[in-house]
């Protein structure tokens, strides 16, 4: 296996994007990728993407988007893993150039969630969630949420207030994003007032349906040379568990992440206190906490403890969602995973927006979440030395 | 990269399955395949499927499947590329365990179409094309067929009866395949008579509307050992061109098949002529006839020529549909990619029934297609000295 390094980033704001197709998101992306790595040839493309095919009547996102970015005949491919089909799909072109099976591996996270109405898309992102035993009956995709907080605010004893510093937090981060969705901070005030969307989760627990397209350009690490703005991939590793709650022996546990955490820091053979920051797949609060406590940073409660007095700021001891976070920048499903990586991209290099640069980063951790935590890609960054 | 070994096959008959579920296909087919592997773990799974999200409003098949069939943790994703999905997927599990990185990956190609109405099935099946520039204006899947047939058959000056014989020497095949949906033969006047669905494609020049599910097992070859049913995986390459037919500069070429063929022959360091059997992409009769051409057997109106003089019997020069192909066999589009390299592998093995077993091969080759040859994954497999 190939040392593998990412040497170009683009993305393109989240918005609604009304007036820009699938294609048009995904070829934006992938062009500022190609011009910041200095590439003009790419010789595979793996495209993440959840749900083109429901709400843009359009599959075969490989072969469209190689043909519209002007590379048709190399070799194209979609992935799909849920909400983390962005990291999937990263994690397949990382394999095709650590095996040497490729040199130039562009990785394209797209969705256009405002394609179809609200009930068509959250009909759409039920999906995620298991058709046969848990939609049939009803459940949303965050009413599955929903039933995970609830049980966490029952086993511990906490209060719904104890969650508003996490989208507090990411919004700060946001207002300094320029493609963040929302750019204005949130108070307390404001979260306690929110209008609830499925008890115990209110629309400020919830990351916003948006469109957007982010991409990376993947070489050997061998070909990067003097290039000061590489960045070496360390660890992308995948853990998955049962998608239906009920079939979980422990609802609270999340051994996907678990698994994805622990592979991920075997395979960088570093520890959790060796990570600069952390951008979690903060789709709700609740997973922003659960996810601190499997990936083995903390537990959920000093999580929660955390979250107030600053742990998790810029210049904390743990930044996280540095650039906003899901709740923040937006969460474009199949896109969100690669954006993740993009931003990480640009604490490493030091690239960030000034009032967001972490201090002297060295190790950046993502970590995309498919389904409530059934489908988990956890990857770790490095900067050069 | 390490050589990779198929050492096991599973397959469930191609039918209209009402009374089993989408996991329940895939499960049977992996547990077959592990069965037949005599494996009881996998370290890897990899899912082809195209259109669950959009008939059976499950997305997300990576983490169900490996669920259901006893493996949570393990990594697990989904890849599409329209009907060329199964190859699509295969091709990730192959480079999965070339690698290093994996030593006993599932590769599962599933599908369930007669979830819905056929009205459904129809409009999801044509997401394989370009949503703006082609379905948006009323073109079906058999209708992009049907002009590149009606193309062909002005450029070439051929008749309709000349298509004819493809079908034919597919349902002759299929008669003696027990997992193959349509188990007669059919005469050249039953294709003359045959409902029109698309002028000039026929309803016998069809493949069918099903549901399936294939797996096979994939080790590095060093583990192999004295396992005589082992089949070394060759090459699997992928070619990609523009989806929209209007976007090729000709429409007869089918350059995503030229890519896809000479990258695998390249790779195998073999020629078309050294094949001993080649499973086409049947899915309609003018795909075979290109198909053969673009793949470097022969000219296209040679291959109509020896449609009708034995040339591709199972004791022909290169026998092609073995199993009865996508016409005969029956097309659960996401699965008939792996369906074709399991077919492939008995007729390595010497395992095939009798009658349709090609007579001491050395060499097969396998291709799927998707969309209107948007996406090609060409395969060659090797049997054991």
């Amino acid at each position: 296996m190939r040392k593998v390094a990412i040497i170009g980033i683009g993305q393109v704001p989240v918005r609604e994007h009304w007036g820009k197709s699938l294609r048009e998101l995904a070829v934006d992306a992938l062009w500022q990728a190609l011009e910041d790595a200095n590439r003009n040839e790419i010789d595979g493309l793996v495209v993440g993407n959840m749900l083109s095919g429901t709400l843009s009547e359009q599959e075969h996102l490989g072969a469209l988007i190689a043909d519209f970015a002007g590379f048709p005949g190399v070799e194209a491919v979609k992935v799909e893993g849920a909400c983390a089909s962005g990291a999937a799909a990263f994690r397949q072109g990382l394999l095709a150039v650590a095996s040497g099976q490729k040199n130039c591996v562009a990785v394209v996270g797209v969705e256009k969630l405002t394609e179809r109405s609200g009930w068509h898309t959250t009909s759409a992102l039920a999906t995620a969630a298991d058709a046969d035993f848990e939609t049939s009956v009803g459940l949303t995709f965050v009413a599955l949420n929903a039933l995970v907080k609830q049980r966490f605010m029952y086993e511990h004893q906490v209060s719904k207030e104890q969650f508003a510093y996490f989208p507090m937090l990411a919004h700060q981060n946001a207002v300094h994003n320029p493609q963040a969705m929302f750019r204005k901070p949130i108070t307390i005030e404001q979260y306690l007032k929110a209008k609830m969307i499925a008890e115990p989760i209110n629309l400020l627990d919830s990351s916003p349906i948006a469109d957007g397209a982010a991409a990376v350009i993947l070489v050997p690490w061998d070909d990067v040379g003097k290039n000061s703005q590489a960045i070496e991939v360390l660890a992308c590793e995948v853990g998955t568990d049962t998608i239906a709650l009920h079939d979980r022996q422990e609802m609270l546990q999340m051994k996907g992440i678990e698994i994805s955490a622990q592979r991920a820091f075997a395979t960088a053979g570093i520890t959790p206190q060796d990570i600069s920051f952390f951008e979690p797949h903060d789709a709700f609060s609740i997973m922003t906490v659960l996810s601190l406590q499997a990936s083995g940073f903390m537990s959920a409660i000093e999580a929660l403890n955390h979250a107030r007095n600053g742990y998790f700021t810029i210049d904390g001891t743990l930044p996280i969602c540095t650039m906003g976070g899901l709740k923040g920048r937006g969460h474009p499903v199949g896109a969100t995973g690669v954006y993740q990586i993009v931003e990480a991209v640009l604490q490493l290099r030091g690239a960030a927006p000034k009032a967001i640069q972490v201090k002297n980063p060295r190790y950046g951790l993502t970590q995309n979440v498919g389904g409530t935590g059934a489908t988990v890609v956890t990857t770790i960054l490095r900067r050069k030395d």
